[in-house]
């Protein structure tokens, strides 16, 4: 059976507290996922998938601005949802701070072309 | 302008890195979209003011799993979207444990009802 999973790509190269980090991936996987039910299509089947089999999140790490963005670039070429974050720096962070990539629900070998060699946060 | 919400309960009382407690926040936002996004009705409503605003999401934090149950219980009686979150326990945590409530998206003021009193994690 195909299995399906959102990963988030955060920056380690920032300070943020537990708590902002915490937000900022849920905002990555809540806007990949508004995304979607938006769009519709076989993003909308893999999404019913990934709910059903239990949500699988995991969240990995980049050392960069740049390495974020690639990624990011990345996984728009492979068409998978996915969602660029930057902090309205309200609190810790510069304004328009990019923090982190949302990517999926999708397929997990699709998404593993992107953030397979990247390491657990 | 009324403004909208969501807000993450976590247990201080448990053991989480920092990428499993962004795991466990993450799944506690999304499913109480997908709750909204099926039901429908003033929820929804509630969803896209919110979203329009962007999707503000604060963390705050309880020091038990019984308290945790019984704000998630106010949030019921209230009619706030909400979600109970139970780890699958494969790492870090036993099965089944009780990690975090998520709240709304909902009017900031009925959500305070709940959680006003909860400081920031």
């Amino acid at each position: 059976m195909e299995e399906y999973k959102q990963v988030v790509i955060v920056r380690s190269d920032l300070r943020m507290s537990r708590g902002k980090l915490a937000v900022q991936v849920a905002h990555a996987c809540v806007s990949c996922v508004l995304e979607i039910v938006e769009k519709g299509g076989v993003w909308r089947e893999w999404l019913n998938e990934w709910v059903r089999s239990g949500q699988k999140k995991v969240v990995v790490k980049v050392d960069s601005e740049k390495e974020l963005e690639e990624r990011y670039k990345r996984a728009l070429v492979l068409g998978i949802p996915a969602s660029y974050i930057v902090d309205a720096g309200r609190t810790e962070l510069e304004p328009g701070t990019p923090t982190c990539v949302g990517l999926g629900p999708a397929p997990s070998n699709i998404i593993d072309r992107v953030t397979g060699d990247l390491k657990l946060l």
